[in-house]
């Protein structure tokens, strides 16, 4: 007999109760194990979509979610510190971060994912580079932190079992978008992965999940809190997704962007975020009189970023997969480019073979949307503004389609906004 | 490809939308059909239990869930009607009602459940008689009612498959107690088998689903809304639920009380509703110039009873199962009984083993209490209040558990109240 019935648990949160430590411990292990049916988890995480859940019910169900696995424990001689983005269009942030927060003197164990619906995976871009490979096993992750100081690799299995399930339920039952399950995912996942200094970045915009800034601030207040009750020390940047970030979307035409940017070069949106999120995660290292920006400008996260890659089988000098097919989009009048919609670029990108539909899909590593011209730069009518790189050119009118009403040019508009909006910490 | 994504249909309803027709009917369908997953009716079950569906969408979902099975044709030359009650304790009145209304000159048929928790099913009851079978075909069905009259009998398969499995899956999820849930399940029910007209006993109090009287009234509103939209003349009554209906709670002792009553005697709560809801039969089938109270007086109804139980090989002059275990609670103190609580002695009945916890669960036909004094009676310290029955003396003290606090004896209490305490038409 259990301790607990799930109906009394799904019943307390349908009325608008709080879950008690002991109920919340009880139904995610029980789920785990296969105790609580999957329908009767559906019907849960609906309620806590629907009621939410307060910040202690949050932290202890993301404990649960951990405590249902093993917790990495890396045997490293810096300061480690992670980061995770909650996900955008032409975020290839991390390429350039990794390296960078090394080169400056901490590690960075860099566990990431493939994506899935409009926005990228780490490892789907990474994968682009000939020979690169994401497996790690534990020793070999330790190894690389301690003689490059990065790794971005595949997490290792075991980690937050419960969340991999809970999540793959919500997928199919429309319970992704709620901050206590979006949060405690993030979480457990991360606080699983050993993590003693995290930073944030929580998008805002028409290609994240959180739309509004108000939603992304109430999301990262949650996921600060969080590490802060599980003795991660946690900040949060909220940063535009309103845009693309940077000029290229796609697997490897994010990895040549992101290698401009190591060698000094590159958008200067992506430039300033990477810079902005070294800063804070060298500061939680304990590392924050090391100037990022004049390390990139050294060359020496470019080096660090060559031995990462050449640690895990990649060759950072092979050129890069290139497409069979490439569609230009004109701009349609002269003027200033106003807008670029993060979201529908991401779409048609992920229409054109960058990214799956479903996770057993492969990626088209050279698929994906190059933006020649970005909100406040000029344009002539015929100028090219969109370049659609694809294998499958048959994907090419649903991009385009995806495409429509994306862009807009005009007399006169603004230039780029700051990327930072804000920041969020314990 | 199917028409809908099941997650786009859960998202319209989480948002707090309305599900349009074809909405309604693609889930329905693709649930009854395993396209749409129990996980995802769960989160769409949980959606609306939160959400609500306005009158049209609970039409709708009745409907579809009609269109899942078969419908039930009887030929029968008499006008038929039938009834359905939420379900109470000591809810026996199906047993005299259908004879009654037999002997007036419509045609019942009447197809019942098993019990589940504290509220007895109607063939449960009737399988205490020796020898009385509840599964007929629909041949016998139809002569039963053209010689007889009235057929107490288990629901043919094939009604409404989509509501038997959402049924069960309300019943594991925590989404029961959700008025277009629960009207749209009896409604697709009954309508599947066929009923031009229905009378609804919807019931109200503390051994009811619906707890107060203004719950009852809205499911009684939706209720009688969705036959009316379907064509079915439907009326139902809200009746009390405080306090157990007549003197017995269990299956062969309410089997025995409603013999009473067809005798022309039994406790007056039950002859009162018997009667009140025989009238609104009656007149739903053309007949109201005949007076039930004058049949029944007459003891043509007991004649019908005795045919119908013989119809389905049940002996009606058979000595009923008894207990091989009595347990005595008297009374604490002289003075008039203010309080027997009907829910506590639902429970103390169904641990005593009247009712089942399991859909597989056997039942008792002994076993069950009986009121010796019903509130507004006189009753002197020591007089016998209630009788426990049942063949497992070890399930007593949990059932005396479950009737602490459930009586109370005081210096003046008043009497009964109404049973009848509302009537809600088209």
């Amino acid at each position: 007999m259990s301790r607990f019935a799930a109906v009394d648990v799904i019943r307390a949160k349908r009325d608008g109760g709080r879950l008690s430590d002991e109920q919340i411990d009880w139904v995610v292990d029980g789920y785990t194990h296969g105790v609580v049916a999957e329908e009767q988890m559906a019907a849960l995480a609906m309620a806590i979509f629907l009621r939410g859940m307060d910040s202690g019910e949050i932290s202890r169900w993301t404990g649960a979610m951990i405590e249902s696995g093993s917790r990495l424990s890396l045997d490293v001689s810096r300061p480690t510190v992670d980061k995770h983005s909650t996900g955008g269009v032409g975020d290839k942030i991390t390429l350039p971060l990794a390296p960078l927060v090394a080169a400056c003197g901490a590690a960075v164990p860099q566990l990431s994912g493939r994506g899935l619906g409009h926005t990228g995976g780490t490892l789907d871009k990474l994968e682009s580079i000939p020979g690169w490979r994401a497996a790690l096993s534990l020793d070999e992750i330790s190894a690389q932190l301690d003689s490059v100081g990065a790794v971005v690799c595949a997490a290792t299995e075991g980690l937050a079992p419960a969340d991999k399930k809970l999540y793959a339920l919500r997928d199919v039952t429309s319970t992704v978008e709620s901050i206590p399950l979006i949060a405690s995912s993030i979480m457990s996942k991360k606080i699983a992965e050993g993590a003693s200094g995290l930073v944030l970045d929580v998008k805002a915009g028409s290609g994240a999940f959180m739309k509004t800034v108000d939603d992304a601030r109430a999301l990262a207040r949650t996921l600060v809190d969080i590490g802060t009750a599980h003795g991660v020390a946690t900040v949060a940047l909220i940063t535009d997704m309103n845009v693309p970030l940077g000029r290229a979307v796609g697997n490897a035409a994010e990895v040549a962007e992101a290698v401009e940017v190591l060698k000094g070069g590159g958008p200067a949106d992506v430039v300033s975020l990477t810079v902005s999120l070294a800063r804070e995660m060298l500061a939680l290292a304990g590392l924050s009189s090391v100037d990022p920006a004049a390390v990139l400008a050294s060359g020496a996260a470019y080096e660090t970023w060559c031995r990462m890659i050449a640690a895990q089988g990649g060759d950072p000098s092979a050129a890069l997969p290139s497409p069979s097919h490439v569609h230009v989009v004109k701009a349609p009048a002269s003027g200033v480019l106003a807008s670029l919609d993060a979201y529908a670029v991401g779409v048609a990108a992920w229409r054109l073979g960058a990214g799956r539909a479903r996770k057993e899909d492969p990626v088209q590593a050279s698929a994906g949307i190059l933006c020649l011209a970005k909100p406040g730069e000029r344009v002539s009518a015929g100028d090219p503004l969109l370049e659609l790189h694809t294998d499958t050119p048959d994907a090419v009118p649903s991009a385009l389609a995806a495409l429509e009403g994306a862009y807009t040019v005009a007399d006169s508009a603004p230039g780029a906004g700051p990327i930072v909006l804000g920041t969020v910490r314990p």
